[in-house]
């Protein structure tokens, strides 16, 4: 079950001149900068409501987001949703015939398991699961 | 002011084919489907914790959806914010040095007042600002 729309990841070339932007966009600062080496990304964080704004910025030339940039130019890059369970997610969503790219999840950035679905059949749309680690409180 | 992340639009092909594919991945069906003549769409909205989904069909080859598509492919188009009084989070935008693309708030679906803002602004990221007509019971 997807409970909410947990964050809309951001690809970015420069994320100093980004975050500097989103603030103003926002009317909030970014409440957390982290780097997700595995990815390739450095990222950060911006709160709207339940949902965060994930800015994204390519550490090296093979990173997914430098690669998406180097394509498509900066923009939106994909949609991540809050699930209850990622494995009854992962299960589910295979019945119903879409492409999971992660066989096992995998951690992301902010504490996450995640696992992306393929593009392919999602009407272009790049989409994760993912469900926190911490025990919420 | 930003409150939530009112809706992320996804321009699609087929709102048939996407409102069946939409409805497998989030586990939910469409709660309402709409046309808005004047921005020569067909759409339907899905909700997710406190975001919808929103996806569009253009209805003609002059509609900004069916432009987008013809120029990128279907996926993500926009995201919108719900925002507490559009015409101050206008005046505040303006002031930031953002560019609108309404100079004044226009109707958009789903009972909202909206008003876009120059992607080349905002990382080439489409932004709608909306406001509910609807006054919260």
């Amino acid at each position: 079950m997807m409970t909410q729309v947990e964050h809309i990841g951001i690809a970015v070339k420069d994320l100093g001149i980004s975050n500097e932007l989103f603030s103003k966009l926002l009317g909030v600062q970014p409440f957390k900068q982290e780097e997700v080496a595995s990815e390739g990304v450095i990222t950060s964080f911006f709160q709207v409501g339940q949902t965060k704004i994930e800015l994204l910025e390519g550490t090296h030339e093979n990173s997914p987001i430098t690669k998406f940039i180097d394509k498509k130019g900066e923009g939106i890059h994909h949609i991540a949703f809050e699930v209850a369970n990622i494995y009854e997610e992962m299960e589910r969503l295979k019945g119903e015939g879409f492409t999971l790219l992660n066989e096992v999840p995998k951690d992301g950035a902010d504490n996450k398991l995640v696992c992306f679905l393929h593009p392919k059949g999602t009407n272009a749309v790049l989409v994760e699961l993912c469900q926190s680690k911490v025990l919420k409180t």
